[in-house]
């Protein structure tokens, strides 16, 4: 290639409008070395896409959807309100098509690879890697007897599981959303970042968290997860393939006492029907988000409807105590802008009237992410106490 | 909502044309659920992209571009010819725009997540994860001194590893090309099922593989990696960083005999030119694909030169003895329809003509994954013996 051509390039690289970055930073969730989309230090997005031919283009947000504008080179773009604290699944609306930002990581969520930024919290580090121990995330495959395949889990493994072989953990499963898989919380929900800073500071006892795959099949008609029978699969998989597979692969303590269970929104309704209906195999109970409780129409489809306890958790309103003696930790959040924040509030109330004893926190925003790495980091450290 | 909401969407949702997918199956490689894009049994695939607005779509191939059609629904499809069998990231072009494929899953590749698509190769099953015992790959966080950054890096951990606490590990460092990161080997590349599935059939020897992020700052005013200069940042990160964090975290034989260096295009070079450098501290080296010799043009830019090998390495040509006698295994590969494949072979030719050992495999294909697949299958048993 001639030194003609290089300068050429160079100048197409260097081309108006290209050569000034907006303001900020290219935000944390980024691939290596592009600029946009920048956040500036209020969270303001903006947003950017080549694109000379297209008509409309827009960024669609959680919060919303930004028209962006094009420039007389071709490029679009557009600088949004602030963005709230998190971790937010976004698209490029591309001529009404949904398609990726070329800048951003994709995260597996909504059912895809999607883009995704991570609007940094200002005084908060819980999920910023720190100058600490370090434990590791160990990807291992299993043979599932459910779906006759091959499957993947994450096991979260704390600093020192190598060194001190004598030691052995007791160990919390954690379940993903809907549309989401086992990277949901190895990847979006920072777990190993949160669990290596908690036992760091002493907040969280040493143990093993397991991330597993929740999507598994139905029974033949069944359209929901929501209900005993759309609970089959995942129940089967978690008690008959995961627990014994993990006991049998690492260093556990094999009982009741320290085995947890909790998810988030689909994985919380999961951990509700399947923690709580096998309380001599799990003595901590965790449901982040989850729609269980009415507020929201149910994922996989179906009609609301008004919520059940004692129909979901035989005994659960009627013998209460049978549920405070088995478990250790009985735990509900919900964000505050999550339209499940009231019934959420609601069940909280009826259950304590009724002598169900359980935790129950909130937590500044919506269906989201930064809403559940806050629940984890509110949750471990009340474990295995 | 209303059951006569519900009729609507369902039938939105079966439009005329949807009904009926093409032949075929959906890809290994697609997000699950996704029905496009899919592969016959010939290796033909079809794509499929609803963007009624688009002016023109396309599927963006290593092989080639297909112009794809759209029906009265809007929805654009094509047939490709067979495409070659193995990985291949692609785009698709929507009004000149290069987006990912929503159906696809993404990979870090060409300095983005993009779309990739794994095409089987009939009769080849080495990088299919079999029923044999499984290690497994940990995600491990380190502090850099080159970068000042925690980086991540993963270590895949043979079976047993857990199990004989005893036992300790030769290690190959495994290194990605350009444009890619540590995820290359760990999920394209197959690494953990190649090992495995080696392993087990007594092929090779148990043994740890590092595979580390080599994209690193090169020297101010230096431009390609494929220089001394070029290489200071990945040999610091590498001897200074990488191997000692190994051996102090994992059981490891930590000497010249029990590590091995490897990697694949820019990977390929990093291992020429820093194995062949510190042959005490190596005693195997082995470059799939790289562009070191001639060819192509240097990635990073800059005109490609003739490729000068004493310069390069010091004594290579001069002084083979020296490291015929240091090295238990020096292994060249290429694709077949690689532009690389010529000043390869004549590299080789030329080694060999003055009398330094190196070995030599091509196998079909271009500058892709199945080539790299099947150099670390063909490579992995020659190494440790």
């Amino acid at each position: 290639m001639k030194p003609g051509i290089w300068s050429l390039l160079l100048l197409l690289a260097v081309r108006p409008g290209a050569a000034e970055p907006s303001p900020g930073v290219p935000a944390p969730s980024n691939v290596p070395g592009a600029q946009y989309p920048r956040l500036d230090s209020e969270g303001r997005g903006t947003f950017r896409i080549e694109a000379p031919l297209a008509q409309s283009v827009a960024v669609q947000l959680p919060q919303g959807r930004y028209d962006m504008t094009k420039d007389a080179a071709g490029v679009w773009s557009v600088t949004t309100p602030p963005i709230e604290p998190g971790f937010h699944y976004y698209t490029i609306s591309l001529d009404g098509v949904a398609v990726n930002d070329p800048g951003s990581r994709t995260f597996y969520g909504t059912g895809k690879d999607a883009s995704g930024i991570d609007v940094p919290e200002p005084g908060v580090d819980f999920y910023t890697i720190q100058d600490v121990p370090h434990g590791d995330l160990r990807s291992k495959r299993y043979f599932s007897d459910v779906t006759k395949t091959w499957r993947r889990l994450f096991v979260y493994a704390p600093p020192g599981y190598d060194a001190d072989t004598d030691e052995r953990y007791p160990v919390l499963y954690l379940q993903h959303g809907g549309g989401e898989d086992e990277t949901g919380w190895a990847d979006q929900g920072r777990t190993d970042v949160i669990l290596d800073n908690l036992i760091a500071a002493g907040r969280a006892r040493s143990m093993l968290v397991v991330i597993a795959n929740g999507n598994l099949p139905r029974e033949p008609g069944v359209t929901g997860i929501y209900s005993r029978a759309g609970m089959t699969g995942f129940t089967r998989e978690l008690l008959e393939n995961i627990v014994p597979f993990i006991e049998a692969n690492y260093r556990t303590h094999s009982d009741a006492k320290h085995r947890a269970l909790a998810g988030l929104s689909m994985g919380g309704g999961q951990s509700f029907f399947v923690g709580l209906a096998n309380t001599e195999k799990f003595s901590a109970v965790g449901a982040f988000s989850t729609g269980l409780f009415g507020g929201i129409r149910p994922p996989g489809g179906g009609e609301p409807t008004a919520f059940d306890a004692e129909a979901a958790v035989p005994g659960l309103l009627t013998e209460p105590r049978r549920f405070n003696d088995a478990l250790d930790l009985f735990y509900l959040s919900v964000g505050e802008q999550d339209p499940r924040l009231e019934a959420t509030r609601n069940v909280v109330a009826d259950f304590r009237a009724r002598g169900l004893e359980v935790e129950f926190a909130s937590f500044p925003g919506g269906h989201e992410w930064q809403v559940w790495r806050k629940s984890l980091h509110d949750f471990v450290p009340r474990l295995f106490r």
